[in-house]
């Protein structure tokens, strides 16, 4: 199994979400975060972004006045089996992928064990 | 070491916190997320889950509008050492497993090296 | 690659963000979170702290009231390469380590591919 680890645009959870769904990867976990890519903020870039609607989160808005600007973004977590990994990655960039700078990345790290809570026992995805 | 990462139901954050300390896991980290398992929730199963408590994240609340449906969990991210792993599962699925759909699921990743902040050195969990 | 996850104190986002840019590592997110180290916490203690400006997030302000007690914290996941996660972890020690309890843990995991969402392709961090 694999955790594949994403970081899209907030205003991405609705199609990301149904996406998943749709492709048969109906389990997930979304938090929403701040994050930064590879390069400092444009403030001009900036106010595109803020007037889009990517607000900031509320309790971090303070991070938004300063240089190295932190951005609200989604985090999915998806944990999926070791031969779907690349059906999952491509789900998520075909959603996501705007071409623009800022549209996410996505990591995969190796998980070992999964469980059910409701039935106690080990089990896959 | 491993780090448990388990989704389990927001009203059982007090519960699992407090068993995870009884039972020798002190260190923890809790984060709000929206989830779902494998099935699509049914609107009747929905809102039994409104009705019982566990609202939707104000940020996200959009999110409930639609057919596939992410419900608020919280998020526990524990790091043991690995002769622990079981016991921290066993306590975990004893506290959340109610025998409902929605209880949860727990994924045992890999973890190398772990470092005190206050320390600066390397150690254990 | 590796994933650094790292739990900080709630006041000190501005400064790790800073201090991670200024020394080449640009892109990471941060949650916000609750957390407990290894100790029960001091009734005193727990005083000063919420004195201090590190108040509960507003969700799970219930965990607050109770015996062994959830701190505000922040969770940091930076993705690094191999090479990289020794400077990384100094950076992180140097501007979050003050010499109390609560300074935070670094852990460090394992990270198999990475993908740009922009570009659709595997990359690295």
């Amino acid at each position: 199994m694999k955790e594949l680890m994403a970081v899209v645009r907030s205003n991405k959870v609705g199609q990301t979400k149904n996406a998943l769904a749709a492709a048969g990867f109906p389990g997930f976990t979304c938090v929403p975060c701040l994050g930064r890519g590879k390069k400092l903020m444009d403030p001009g870039v900036l106010k595109l972004i803020m007037e889009s609607g990517e607000l900031p989160l509320t309790a971090a808005g303070e991070s938004m006045t300063e240089a190295s600007r932190l951005i609200p973004k989604r985090l999915f977590t998806i944990v999926v089996e070791d031969e779907r990994v690349g059906d999952c990655v491509d789900v998520l960039i075909a959603v996501n992928s705007s071409g623009h700078p800022g549209d996410g990345r996505i990591f995969v790290l190796p998980v070992g064990d999964a469980y059910s809570v409701r039935l106690g026992e080990k089990g896959g995805v």
